[in-house]
């Protein structure tokens, strides 16, 4: 029975490379992408010639019409999940089992290593998914493009609508109810709509506050399509710009306009964020840049490569980051710029736009 | 300086149970329930006398703001927080530190282990937690009747505006949109609106499928309210029920209403998953029914104690639990009715009423 994903099919022949006979996977995101099928109490097993799901009793028939050519293994309780693994892998007659130790919890690791005894070894393997994941393929690339398209949208959306008077939470519900009308399946995470002072906050929790004229409004927004994420911040003034508001404005979007157009295959990542970061600090900002320039992007919204001073990634075609500088002013605000981009062959291409 | 978080303070004084000096909260949940601030890559240290959250340098500002009383200690990589973290817990005098091995990573609790040398001793404490969370207080149960009170207004609005033609989609937008209008911060899980056969997965995923007439519409919705979880399920059909859908509905109905009937202090909640299932069974759809009767819910929507035939959960004023037997069709769909219920004193509460 072959597994019917070419996520799976891919990490199959991967296994060679990580000198394992069978792989456990619990990250959900890792299980949606090399099954179609994530989800809480569902572990993944990958070898070379066959993989399994083994999910609680309410998921079978769910589980059986996502992933297919997969043995799908019913669990009557979770405590026996151990004991019923065991059974699995010693009839695959695998010896050596890799695991995620950044992902697998010490009680599961623990577990499965108490009922193996010296039947298997697990081997911890960290990041194993990462070189599949980093480097989307054609398919992926028309759920991305989905993905940035509909975002922008909904962000046009948001601020056609944003009166002075209005919440941060009654924008958001516009927002997210948007994308879900035109191909979104939802956000892809909490939104966030921070007027005035709460701008100041790079990860604001969207509240009641009012939003008021002249101030700013930052809005960090994403929509899920197929399962892969957008990640988008706009900030924009509802009214006049102040001249502090202008500077802080200009100096952001220089950086990130800088930073994007560096970006292209062979450039190191913390290149990028040299770049930005060089921006702000000739402004004078450069300790109010509270946070890397940027992440990757896909069946997670945080995923690697990562745009950071100490990120060790090169970036290759067919890679995704966002590039999102910001500047923070406690009890002023902030502003905020990100586009999500995929890197090409010959540069990139802005998928937010 | 004082813990201002009333629960921080009561975990301060658990800990002599534990037999801990100090105690490490790496789950988000848990981070709330104990500071009033959770998110990711924060991690969270009690002592009896002092406590400290450790946070990336891009939340320290918001984290200052939501949780009082801790010392904020800002890491500036997350590759140096096991060294930060060991220095902080030598200065505090602490030998023993306790820890869940239920959510802590075992490359989490390595590294710490690792770092610490003979320094510290890193004991396993699982559901550490639990007996605080499990029984709300006074200020919890504002939030709890709020977001048990807006679910039903939302899904009174579903119901209202559902009409054939209408995707499982635009329904879910629907409710998001309004419970955020009425005061709810978002959904506390994924809306599931599942149509026609759709509502045989318990867990389905919503998506594009029309509402048809005729067709059951099952609708497993949320609300979150200051930081608390509402779960609610009512299952419709638009239009004629047939038969079946009548024998089917009726069945559920009775095991759920018996089920809240049996519902007070000192009950065992296996006792109330028995008499759901003991109902279907009667009708002759025991192996229809896929899914335990019921969980807690608090912070987290699906927490302790659980209502399942192997839970060793006694119920006691204070806790909430929710009642949702169903009936799961293959190829026709399903019917689920879900409460959630406060456990009183003289018996229960339903708070989604």
């Amino acid at each position: 029975m072959a597994v019917a994903n070419a996520h799976g099919r891919r990490f199959q022949k991967h296994l060679a490379k990580l000198k394992v006979d069978g792989y456990w996977v619990s990250h959900i995101p890792d299980l949606f992408y090399l099954t179609g099928y994530g989800a809480e109490s569902c572990w993944g097993f990958f070898g070379k010639r066959r993989a399994a799901l083994f999910v609680p009793m309410l998921a079978v028939e769910q589980v059986s019409a996502l992933a297919k050519g997969f043995e799908i293994i019913q669990l009557k309780k979770l405590s026996e999940v151990y004991a019923v693994v065991l059974d699995y892998v010693v009839k695959a007659g695998w010896k050596t089992i890799g695991y995620d130790p950044s992902h697998a919890t010490e009680a599961s690791i623990l577990g499965l290593r108490k009922v193996s005894g010296n039947k298997v070894k697990w081997v911890p393997a960290p990041g194993a998914t990462i070189p599949l994941r980093v480097k989307k393929d054609s398919k992926e690339l028309i759920a991305l493009r989905r993905a940035g398209h509909v975002v922008v949208q909904g962000f046009n959306h948001m601020k056609r609508i944003a009166r002075p008077g209005m919440r941060e939470c009654d924008l958001a519900a516009e927002f997210e109810a948007y994308i879900r009308k035109h191909g979104a399946a939802k956000a892809s995470f909490d939104s966030i709509v921070a007027a005035g002072g709460n701008a100041a906050y790079p990860h604001y929790i969207t509240g009641n506050r009012i939003l008021r004229k002249n101030e700013m409004v930052l809005c960090d927004i994403g929509a899920l399509v197929d399962g892969y994420c957008s990640d988008l911040t706009r900030t924009f003034f509802l009214g006049t710009i102040s001249p502090l508001g202008r500077k802080v404005y200009e100096t952001v979007s220089r950086a990130q306009k800088l930073a994007i157009q560096a970006v292209k295959p062979g450039v190191k990542a913390a290149q990028i964020d040299r770049i930005a970061r060089d921006e702000i600090e000739r402004a004078g900002y450069g300790r109010r840049f509270i946070h890397s320039t940027g992440h990757g992007v896909g069946v997670e919204i945080h995923e690697a490569p990562w745009v950071g001073a100490t990120s060790q990634d090169v970036l290759e075609a067919g890679m995704i980051i966002t590039v999102e500088p910001g500047i923070y002013l406690q009890g002023w605000g902030g502003v905020r710029i990100e586009d999500t981009l995929l890197v090409t062959k010959t540069g990139h291409e802005i998928l937010t736009k």
